[in-house]
């Protein structure tokens, strides 16, 4: 779950159900992501204790096989059963891949007959999909009888983050509620374009409209709250989009001054089609800072659990600027403490600030349940 | 669970459903206690938030209340809004315990109107008992409509060791039979007296017959596995002991020529009755030792999960000895890691120590689950 904290503010704007990055964790809190592995794959497949792993079809990127060797063993460590069974269409036999660290990752096959995946003689309860689909689901995964998280449907080829941010919106709305709280500060106002795109300039009309009124309805909260920053709204593909094509705009006339390579840049979605839905999100600032460096953070789960986080540390962004692009480098930083115990009897915003994270995380992991109720009950 | 490691062997000897100590833990893995505690009772009573604590009725022992400060900490962390309610019958108004460190704990008496209890304008959702009941279940929680944990049945008034180790054992073996070892290398043996009254030297031949029944039985599973010790056996009242009355004995001889200040020092477990059930243990060594003074390690649990532990250190006791008595001064000392993360690869033995003490802890719980479940059937 990625976070903005603007003080005033604070948000996700972004979460991920099929997260890498679980090697940025502080280790010492692995024995909590052991937990929360059991109690959260008791309540998806009870007497479950074989599980096939099913990574991203990267086949040189060691960041992420550092983060799917983090995922492996802590399953490993939580009792289970685990194989790695590779989508890659190129992989015939086994496949061992060494990380830095010197363990080794082998990457199976998957083979299906009838409903029934195995790896070799390894037949899983379930599958934990990391393979975020992008490219649409793969045959050899539909309408097979094991129980899969998340559930295909909520892949980046079908699923929205406008559907998302709906559901958090109420979520947020919900739970400011209960502590009688403006739901603003809380959750990102957004706006939806349906069919933009971006190199032929189709649906430009739709896009300088909502930013405008995007931009005023943040203005007239920013007026409420005395809030003395100028609004901007990131504009994004409403599918996934890895962190590529993401511009931020503050002003309406920006939109229509984009130059050929930013054109193309918006263009540049994973998945191949020109035309796409786009979603504009009230920008919020990131006042975190780590030695003078813009820090954003970011809140992992599993299940309903809290399990660490990072943040993701940048020297050369700005604080209205979004972090998580290629290009981009940033450095994750690990929370150096749990998001699970606060101080409940002051309000020390440092010590209190991990707690408020996990809170935020929940609640986002929350809408992203409804999301998967809704999509399973369809 | 109290556990003892002779290396050819690793046991539970006693589980206590309702244990102090948890200030001995670990500071770093409280927030595994924060996210069992969540799981647990989110198990117990779904939507439960509001938690009637109830304590011991000590009244000046400051270990104790440092222990049910740690539990009530952890419990509002884990998002519950917990009040402590006092069975002491002296109690009129609340009363504030300060502890060590400054912080405060407020004893409430327990109001019970019809099936309800409350404490002021608080109305539980559920009961958490970390009372052992040894004086009997008190007549204001008897009957009550509120989901209650442990439940009252498993109070000392009621429970026996040697029905939690009947379960435990079966338990072992199932497990044992899994990973095709003998279930003995986790499991004490045990034999049952059922009315020995040490002072009128009452139930005397039983006790004679089934310690050397008991000492043959170990001797022949030293023998088996080439184990040059000598069997010895632990006898102890079949309820709750507190440590009292626990004697350690190698030969039948010495049951006979007990002196007086011993049978006394026997007959007196907590609960008043003179007569009782006593259970004849296995004895087994401990060979973990902290600085060369013996140790024995200490797991707790909040519901099936591991949330640490510690060791008892003793300086001035032998391998054979009880550690967890008055007078028997031990030194906790935490564990300095998880028992979540064992090493999958290798077997390393200090590495994995930790993780099987865990094993041995939650092989416990599921027995005491049982327990729990056959007292409520009933």
């Amino acid at each position: 779950v990625d976070i903005r904290n603007a003080g005033f503010k604070i948000t996700t704007v972004d979460t991920n159900l099929f997260p890498a990055g679980f090697n940025n964790l502080n280790p010492d809190f692995w024995p909590l992501c052991v937990q929360a592995f059991q109690a959260a794959l008791e309540h998806v497949c009870p007497g479950a204790d074989r599980v096939l792993l099913v990574p991203e079809n990267h086949t040189r990127n060691s960041f992420y096989f550092e983060s799917l060797g983090v995922i492996y063993d802590v399953l490993r460590q939580a009792g289970f059963d685990v194989r790695i069974g590779s989508l890659r269409d190129d992989l015939r036999t086994p496949e061992t891949i060494t990380l830095a660290s010197g363990k080794t990752l082998v990457f199976y096959p998957i083979q299906r007959v009838a409903d029934t995946l195995s790896v070799g003689d390894f037949k899983p309860c379930m599958v934990l999909l990391n393979n975020d689909l992008s490219d649409g689901i793969p045959s050899i995964l539909e309408g097979v009888k094991h129980k899969m998280m998340p559930p295909l449907t909520l892949g980046w080829s079908t699923r929205l983050k406008s559907v998302h941010f709906t559901h958090y919106q109420q979520v947020a709305e919900e739970f400011s509620h209960v502590i009688a709280m403006d739901p603003w500060f809380i959750n990102p106002l957004f706006r939806v374009c349906d069919e933009v795109d971006f190199t032929k300039r189709e649906g430009e009309g739709c896009l300088m409209q909502q930013t405008q009124s995007l931009l005023d309805e943040i203005q007239r909260k920013y007026d409420q709250y005395g809030i003395n920053h100028k609004p901007f709204v990131v504009i994004k593909a409403d599918s996934g989009t890895y962190g590529r094509g993401v511009m931020t705009v503050d002003t309406v006339e920006q939109l229509t001054h984009l130059n050929r390579a930013q054109r193309n840049e918006m263009a540049k979605t994973k998945g191949s089609q020109a035309i796409h839905r786009v979603i504009l999100q009230e920008g919020v600032y990131t006042f975190e800072t780590w030695d003078d460096a813009v820090a954003e953070p970011v809140v992992y789960m599993v299940g309903s659990a809290v399990v660490g986080g990072f943040y993701r540390v940048h020297e050369q962004r700005g604080i209205n600027e979004n972090l998580n692009a290629p290009g981009a480098k940033f450095k994750p930083l690990a929370f150096d403490r749990s998001c699970h115990t606060p101080d409940c009897d002051n309000s020390d915003s440092h010590i209190n600030r991990f707690y408020t994270y996990g809170v935020i995380g929940r609640l986002a992991a929350l809408a992203a349940a409804r999301e998967i109720a809704e999509k399973t009950r369809k």
